[in-house]
C-alpha cells in the first residue's frame, strides 16, 4: 500500500482570500487576537464554523486535546468528512495545534495553514511538521501533515508588530546562511529589518527551505537536520529562559558560528566576512554569548532531554563552513558542554 | 513535498518471532491477557520495554490518550527515536490504538502488528486504518498508518478459543462475497468455521483486502468504500446491541443480501446460491433479520451520527449483484429506513 502524502500549494497575496473559497465544510481555527482586530474579525465572522484558541504552548498541551477535539467535533457535526476544510489562522503555536488537529480528525481532513507571525510564514508552516507537547517537553507527539494550501497574506503579516519581525530574525539569518547564495547575497548588506524587507524576501526563504524539506520530507535521511542550525542550544535558551524562538535560535547560530570557527570548519576569512556584514550584527557577539552562557543553568539536563540518557549520547550538531556549506556532525553531549565552557570564559 | 507512506510487509509463521527481531529500540503494547498464558507471557517477558493494556473500546477513548502517551513516552526514555519500533499484540482495538500511538509518537516510530484474534488477523491490521473514540462514537479521530511489518502468527491465532471463530465470521463472509471467485468457490461449500479452515484461507483472505484497499489506501475515490459491505447497520447494531463486531456484520451481510434482491440487483438464481450454500447457512435466515429489526431502537439517531443530519442525507450503501459483484449507490436515510421497515414486517 504506497500512499502519496499531499504536497502544499502556496498563495501570496494582498489580502485574506474570501471564506467561499474552501466551500461550506469550512472549519476556522484561529487566534482569538483577531477578534479584537475590525479588519480580521470581520473575515472571521464570515465562518459559520469557527474555533478560537489562545495561541502559546499550552494549547499544544496534550492534557487538552481530548476537550479541543470534542468541541471541534462538535463544529464538524453535519458536515460530510470529505467536505470538512480546517482553515488554520495563526502563529507557530495556532499552527503546530491546528494542523495536528487536521492530520487525526477522521484520519485526516484537507487543511489551510494562514501564518500570521513572520516566524511561521517564513519557517513553522513549511515543511508538514505539526506537534502536541507532554509533560512540557515538545512536539512529543505529533504528525508530518503538509497543509493543502498555505497562504502568505501580505496585510496580516505587515501588521505585526516590530517586536515579532525581530522575533523571526534568528530563522531568517538562519535559512540565509543555509541556503548561502542570492538570498544570503541579497541580505547580508541590509541593516534594518522589517516588515517590508521580509515580505520582499519571503519567497526566497520559503523556496531554500522546501529545497531542504524535499529531500528528506520526513526526516529520515538526516538532510533536513540542516534546518535544526542553532536550534540544538536555541531549544535550551527557549524553554529555560522563555526567550522567543527566534531569539534563542540566532543566539544558537552565533554559538555554531563560533565551535565551527574554533573547529576550523569556518576559515577566519568566512568568519569575518559573516560577522562583520551589516546583517551579521543582529547576531549576538561574543561577549553576549558569554553572558548567556553564563546564565544557562544545568544545560545537560536540558540536552539530554531525558534521565536516561549519558553524557556520551552523541547528538547532530550542524557546522557552518560558510554561507550555503554545512557539516552535520555526531558531538558528544560532553563535547558540547565543554564548548559552551570554552565560549564563556 | 511528496512524501511516500510505507508499506506493510507480510509474515506468516508457526511461532511467534524473536523480539530481537526488532532491537533495542522495541516498545511491546500488548494485551494483558497474555500475561496468563504461559507461552506468550514468557515471550513478552522478553522485551525490555512493553506497555499492558486492557482490549476493549475503553482504550479506544481519547480521554484516557494523554495518560497513555506519557506512561508510553516514559517506556521510551533513552531510545533514540530512529531506533524506537512499536511492536502491539492484541485485537482489533489494540491494534487500532496502538496504531494510533505509532502514528503519531514522535511524528511517527515503526510499527509491528501481531494480530491475535482472527478478526484482527483477517481483517482490521490491514489496511492502515488506526483510531480512537471520542464520546463513545468509534474512530473519530486517527490516522492512515499502515504498519512496516503483520505478523500473522499461527500459534496465538489457532489458540483462540471458538467463541472468536464465530465472531469473525461476519468478515469472513464479506470479504469471500467481494473477492466472489477462487476464495468463495473454496469457501462456499464450508460448512463448519475453525481455526484450521481461517489459517488455510488466510493469505486468500488477506490478499482480497489489499486488492480492493491498493486501489483507495486514503478512502478518497470511493472503491475502498466496498469494505463496508454489511456495516452500515452492523455498526448500529454493534452499538446499540452489544453485538460483537463481526456478528454485527454477519446481519448487515444479510440485510445487504435481501435489498439487494428486493432491489433486483441481485437475481434470485444468484440469491439462493448464495443462501442455500453450506457457507450462507451462516447468514441469519429472514425471521433472524426480521427478529433483530424488530427489537432494534431509534436507528435513525445512530445512522445520523449526529444530530444535525437530516432524513435525507445520503450514505453509500454496499449492495451486491452476485459474489464478486457490487453495487455502491447513496441511499438516503429515509430510504433505508424504510427498507429495514419492509424487512421487518
Amino acid at each position: 500500500v504506497a500512499i502519496k502524502v499531499k504536497t502544499s500549494k502556496l498563495y501570496y497575496s494582498k489580502k485574506l482570500p474570501t471564506p467561499k473559497t474552501w466551500g461550506s465544510g469550512a472549519i476556522l481555527i484561529y487566534d482569538r487576537i483577531f477578534d479584537r482586530q475590525v479588519k480580521a474579525s470581520a473575515w472571521v465572522q464570515k465562518f459559520e464554523h469557527r474555533y478560537s484558541v489562545k495561541s502559546g504552548e499550552k494549547l499544544k498541551n496534550i492534557d487538552q486535546f481530548p476537550l479541543h477535539m470534542k468541541k471541534i467535533l462538535k463544529l464538524a457535526e453535519g458536515i460530510a468528512t470529505r467536505d470538512i476544510t480546517l482553515v488554520i489562522l495563526g502563529g507557530g503555536s495556532v499552527g503546530d495545534f491546528g494542523g495536528f488537529v487536521a492530520s487525526v480528525l477522521k484520519r485526516g481532513v484537507r487543511f489551510v495553514q494562514i501564518p500570521s507571525t513572520w516566524l511561521a510564514a517564513i519557517d513553522s508552516s513549511h515543511g508538514g511538521k505539526t506537534g502536541l507537547n507532554v509533560s512540557k517537553i515538545k512536539n512529543q507527539v505529533g504528525t508530518f501533515y503538509p497543509a493543502n494550501e498555505i497562504h502568505l497574506v501580505q496585510e496580516i503579516l505587515a501588521g505585526q508588530p516590530q517586536e515579532r519581525v525581530l522575533e523571526a530574525s534568528g530563522e531568517v539569518i538562519k535559512i540565509s546562511l543555509l541556503e548561502g547564495k542570492r538570498l544570503w547575497s541579497s541580505l547580508r548588506d541590509v541593516s534594518k529589518l522589517d516588515s517590508a524587507l521580509y515580505w520582499k524576501n519571503l519567497p526566497a526563504m520559503v523556496s531554500a527551505k522546501y529545497k531542504i524539506v524535499s529531500r528528506d520530507p520526513k526526516e529520515e535521511s538526516g538532510m533536513r537536520h540542516l534546518l535544526n542550525l542553532g536550534h540544538t542550544l536555541g531549544h535550551v535558551w527557549e524553554s529555560q529562559m522563555k526567550i522567543p524562538h527566534g531569539i534563542a535560535v540566532l543566539y544558537g547560530v552565533a554559538f555554531a558560528i563560533e565551535w565551527s570557527l574554533h573547529r576550523k570548519y569556518m576559515s577566519s576569512k568566512d568568519y569575518y566576512s559573516i560577522r562583520l556584514s551589516e546583517f551579521g550584527a543582529f547576531l549576538p557577539d561574543r561577549l553576549e554569548l558569554e553572558n548567556i552562557l553564563a546564565k544557562t543553568r544545568d544545560p545537560q539536563k536540558l540536552l539530554l532531554q531525558d534521565k536516561k540518557m549519558s553524557q556520551h549520547r552523541k547528538i547532530r550538531f550542524i557546522f557552518l563552513r560558510a554561507p550555503g556549506r554545512t557539516v552535520i556532525e555526531s558531538v558528544t553531549v560532553a563535547e558540547l558542554l565543554a564548548e559552551m565552557k570554552r565560549q564563556s570564559l
